[in-house]
């Protein structure tokens, strides 16, 4: 099979077979197709689109260029969860203890941050001593004593995906539902999980703006997660304002650590417990979310999440603090205060800017593979809906003294929308998508 | 202006600005566009489409890439030709010194054959000594000294187009009505004729099979070729049957030198005629058709094209007879008579198949680069319309001794379609497309 047959096919809208994809992940891995054919390949597919069969096809044979791993071995259910990246999401820092805490085993492999959203993995290094590059090996013994572990992926993990993303990347073919779901679940089914949560973000401050969007992404993700056998549900959840308060790497360890106290902004803790709900369900250790709520809401109350999550870092060699688990995070040099302005409500909080804001004062990377701040950021004062007076702080700016503060600041401003009235209330949870 | 907002623009199928079609070409060429993003772009232009005006200036940024010759020294018009290639097409090789013995500078610059269809180079190149690679000073020189010249297209000329040809070769978007028009014109608009005469062939030995895509094509080289200020005209030929008897470089060059001798096949006579015909109108000789072609029939009559053409070979290196000018071309080993099954009439020649079978027997290239057989070829026996009984000779394989012939014989067998009843008769010249 050639690869410019495989491209004329798709080009003249037609369907690939599983052994034309298998060709094209195997030509894009090997080098045999030129990243030419690959990248005109992406762009056919772009605009001509993939049916769920199709995209189950390229899944599967991005998921095979690479391991799997297998969990086999360890007792009890396995149960993944993956997020479509918003700005403030430290859910996942909170989650995996949390389900691990209530008998389920959570593998998770995570990305870093590009751009105005964070990665779980720059989160946890903001913790003095944390390694998130183990081996498969490591993985699993993590897993199997401490029923959770939170690494990177290792380059053993759907090759195919890096290739292909990093054309996507550069050539303006990022933005195609077909192409996402295989990137998202090539990796996901690797982690080993017999059912997979997935929080499919939604709004100003996500890759999808509308519900429609949305809606389509997750449900192709969960039919394209069932057809290869993993129990596949997502939720779409609004990503308009920022989730929680903090935004940049240490801060947001902070706020998990909160939220494990069973402290936290409410909109956060209820997200989170919803989904360890959903988890669990998935599990079958409960029969149903609102059993799974309680169990999670006990788990935080006892204490159990944070003992679990003292063990996960403990586990890849974090050093938490001993009476203060945040005392060891670093700390910025310097604290910035944004005020209002004005006297109003909070009509809303715009995500993205409050993303770039964090990302111009160094919590961020521009570029794959940049440095950042581990101790820079923005946490907000206000939620949406607060009434605030002229002098109140919207928000505190953390950087380094050396870090100019004032586009960041102009950002803000920008973003926190201060009207006459009170907004409507939004739900945080817009839709359950299940096969 | 990034290469990834470029190509985005395209891929949600907006309008390139001029600007936008310079960074492309820049790109492409100086290699800080990737093969990938070339190739991104070149796939979301084949399915998205472009406007005349967008392939006005993609055409007009290609030519930019590369030199102009300017002939504005030279005394007289100045007229350009260019077929879209068909097999057995040696006209140019009889309108060149034939339209140049009318009065008219001719300039031409040509390529080099690829697959079933043969290229006016190597036809050339069949000559002993012609020398094809002329530097643009001589091709200067030459055309004030002969009225005529032919040589391959110098590195100088149109860079871009040679970057976009590999990759749209392969990337499967070779088939782009805007990509052909931009790569033809980028080519001949570079070439300092003051007007073009285009041959778009149509039908089942030519890249466009139906009339509606030829004139499609005919409509986007003429309408960008006047926008660049060269009078353009197409004239849409038909090319289901071979253009003449012969295919095969030296082969070729024989039925050439008929043809200037006034002889040959009637249909490639009325074709040349009628070619030279719009030649001398656009460059105001003659006040129309009907007066060019009583003009190009005198020329060649008269013997003087044939003299023309000796000085064009001559001025180039090669090295004709002087009794028979064809007895210097090279000569096959062996002939291999095809014969007919059975009795009927000739219903029509499938010109793919034959040019197929010349390909075979060494006449072309499957692979760019690849050497040939300059004496190697088919030469028909008959011609559509034509009634046969067992045993005539249909065609004549012209090929080494080492050549096995078994695959050519056969599909001339297939392409030579006997039926009981004489076919239709078909025009030649299908359509003229002007302004």
């Amino acid at each position: 099979m050639y690869a410019v047959d495989i491209i004329g096919q798709k080009r003249d809208g037609g369907e690939l077979s599983p052994a034309a994809f298998a060709a094209f992940i195997d030509g894009a891995v090997s080098g045999r197709w030129t990243p030419a054919q690959v990248a005109a390949l992406l762009m056919a597919i772009r605009l001509r689109g993939m049916s769920a069969g199709e995209t189950t096809d390229l899944t599967g044979a991005m998921l095979a260029s690479g391991v799997r791993v297998d969990l086999a071995a360890l007792p009890g259910p396995k149960v993944g969860k993956h997020s479509t990246g918003g700005v403030g999401d430290k859910v996942s820092l909170v989650l995996a203890p949390l389900v691990a805490a209530c008998g389920v085993t959570v593998p998770k492999m995570s990305g870093r941050g590009l751009g105005h959203t964070g990665g779980t993995l720059d989160k946890l290094e903001s913790i003095p001593g944390f390694q998130t590059a183990l081996s498969l090996d490591a993985f699993r013994m993590a897993l199997a004593e401490h029923g959770c572990a939170i690494i990177s992926q290792t380059s053993r993990i759907a090759p195919a995906d890096r290739v292909l993303y990093a054309l996507r990347d550069e050539t303006g073919t990022i933005d195609s539902v077909p192409l996402i779901t295989a990137s998202i679940l090539s990796k996901k089914l690797a982690e080993g999980s017999q059912a997979l949560v997935l929080d499919v973000k939604c709004g100003r401050g996500a890759f999808m703006k509308t519900p429609a969007q949305a809606r389509v992404l997750a449900r192709s993700l969960v039919d394209v997660g069932c057809a290869h056998g993993v129990e596949t549900e997502a939720v779409i959840t609004r990503m308009d304002d920022p989730l929680g308060r903090a935004v940049g790497n240490a801060l947001e360890v902070r706020e998990a650590l909160d939220l494990l106290r069973g402290e936290g902004p409410a909109s956060l803790r209820l997200l989170t417990v919803t989904l360890a709900a959903r988890m669990l369900v998935a599990a079958r250790v409960v029969p149903d979310e609102a059993a799974g709520i309680e169990h999670a809401d006990r788990a935080l109350r006892s204490g159990a999440a944070l003992e679990r999550f003292r063990r996960l870092v403990a586990g890849q060699g974090g050093r938490l603090g001993l009476d203060d688990d945040a005392s060891t995070l670093p700390v910025a040099e310097v604290e910035t205060a944004v005020c209002a302005p004005r006297s109003g409500v909070v009509a809303g909080i715009d995500a993205e800017q409050i993303g770039r804001a964090a990302l111009l004062l160094g919590a961020g990377r521009l570029a794959r593979g940049a440095a950042l701040d581990p101790a820079a950021g923005v946490v907000l004062g206000v939620e949406r809906g607060d009434r605030v007076v002229p002098g109140q702080t919207l928000a505190v700016l953390y950087h380094a003294a050396a870090m100019p503060s004032a586009d960041a600041e102009r950002l803000v401003h920008a973003a926190v929308e201060l009207g006459d009235t009170a907004p409507s209330v939004e739900p945080w949870i817009m839709e359950r998508i299940t096969r």
